[in-house]
């Protein structure tokens, strides 16, 4: 959002980000800090992702690299509710480092899992989780497997030691804890940045008396194919329009990205709708003839902060904006 | 997790992914062709994700380029209810390209948005946008806002025109979404990757007649750091514990990443409790020591196939790690 876009002095106070300090840290890196409102997240776990390393996580040349949270923003997501002290206490180890070990491979039925386990709990394994790629397979359903492993445990084991691993929405994940527990189970594994922040926070929440251990997967995503995941994937899952930088913005996307990203939303596949692709990013009025001359009709072309920018302009430069996209097509 | 240690005929058969072709690209790069059985994404959004790059985007030498994906599997999880023709019908624009806008900065109040919406609905936009840094802060709360901007748009244009952003968990969205179809609304925006795709998905099937706009907003965090994302972060949002890739295993964090994350997880910070760090990845156990003295004893040290590999010593091998630790500590 340009600042010059903006005329509220509340939102110049109050909301906008600052450039706090920017080092020089040779080879043509730099090191900057931001200072943002905490307002903005509005203490909600996805929110907080967004404001940190939303539409950053898209710069190709920009890492986040640290976070510094004040005081409230940690009181109110409010940490874990076990810890490291949790785990000691259910197991009775006070002055040892604990071990871990893992039910794989995925295929397994039930009982084999649970076979698994019996033969790692002998051995004397302190926690026993379920490999991440255990979900909610039809060979090995949630509830089926966490009966078989909980069988096969001793009842004291089976409340610190085995760690169920979830899957799914908020609804799903919430019936999994809930025949964790009454499986006596009271820790689970989970991976945050696959169920999502928001839903994993809200677990954390409502089930305090369980102990989540969070899984890793997906938590290097960048290096998908921005064709594949905003592409095909997002159109698979049910978007209906997708919105992405558009090369020649302010992001890094190339020509060929965004060819092949609007191709994957549009294209012809499998009897699929085809999406809309949404161009955006820094795009300017005085681009709309090329990017009309790119993606062709059909796209909707995105102008947010170029728009308002125009201040108390902003419904010429809207109707221009129409104007030239209908004179275009 | 390693082949020699998979007994079960059945899944060596029908479970087990298969390296289908790997193409010498030059300059130390391949393609590789790798077959999933369908049967391990349970047909739900986070675990295809997960089978598609979930472990595998933390490897820093591995991009997911593609995937194709068979017909049932399409099946399942549907596409758009609406998509492109959907937006043009409902606007009746069926033979050019469309607008777009979006309303902004965060930190503007209900009737700020609504005056900004008005305008450029004057102006003749198409679709106009809540920029998705709108959630649902205390300056412009999502209910309030969607009164605020509706009640200056004609009825007819609340329902194909404006798309407030969503966030938060289901029952948040799911709110929001029934909030905005009380005002006529039929379209909103959200970041997939912010909600977590289970959430996103379970949406789409239970608002048929609502349209999806999907934002990328965090669709590239592998470069967060993982101090940061799988330290700090998940021990924020409530992980009692967090397993990462150790130094030295199949990944490539290194000695320094390993250590930043374990300290991030375990120091002393704002009174929360700590977590316990969960080095793992291809650990063994002639490596116990080493990890013992590089973490020291705060730690949950996991070992998986190279346990499981032990085949009928499994008992032996789980021993094996359980007396290693206890001697280490």
């Amino acid at each position: 959002m340009p600042l010059e876009a903006i005329s509220s002095a509340a939102v110049l106070r109050d909301i906008v980000g600052r450039v706090e300090g920017i080092a020089d840290l040779g080879d043509g890196a730099f090191e900057v800090r931001v200072g943002l409102a905490t307002a903005t997240t509005g203490l909600e776990a996805g929110q907080l992702m967004s404001m940190l390393f939303g539409n950053a996580s898209i710069l190709e040349d920009v890492a986040l690299a640290d976070a510094e949270l004040p005081a409230d923003v940690v009181e109110a997501f409010g940490g874990p509710r076990h810890g490291l002290a949790g785990f000691r206490a259910r197991l009775g180890v006070a002055d040892r480092a604990l071990t871990a070990s893992a039910l794989k491979p995925q295929g397994l039925t039930p009982a084999q899992l649970g076979d698994l386990a019996s033969r790692l709990a002998d051995g004397g394994i302190d926690l026993i989780k379920d490999d991440h790629g255990l979900a909610d397979q039809s060979y090995s359903r949630f509830a089926d497997r966490v009966a078989a492993v909980t069988q096969r445990l001793r009842p004291a084991d089976a409340v610190g030691r085995y760690l169920p691993s979830l899957s799914g929405h908020l609804d799903q994940l919430r019936a999994q804890v809930r025949i964790a527990n009454d499986h006596g189970v009271g820790a689970v594994v989970v991976a945050p940045m696959i169920v999502g922040l928001p839903a994993f926070h809200a677990l954390v929440r409502e089930f305090p008396d369980t102990a989540f251990m969070a899984h890793p997967a997906l938590a290097g995503a960048t290096r998908i194919s921005p064709s594949l995941l905003l592409g095909t994937l997002f159109r698979l899952f049910g978007a209906d329009a997708t919105i992405f930088p558009t090369h020649g913005g302010r992001f890094g996307y190339s020509r060929e990205t965004c060819g092949a990203l609007a191709t994957a939303t549009l294209r012809p596949w499998r009897g699929l709708r085809a999406g809309a692709p949404v161009p955006a990013g820094g795009m300017t009025l005085d681009r709309v003839e090329e990017m009309l001359e790119f993606y062709g009709r059909d796209v909707i072309l995105l102008i947010g902060g170029a728009l308002l920018a125009a201040g108390s302009d902003l419904t010429g430069q809207a109707q221009a904006f129409a104007r030239r996209v209908a004179a275009g097509c």
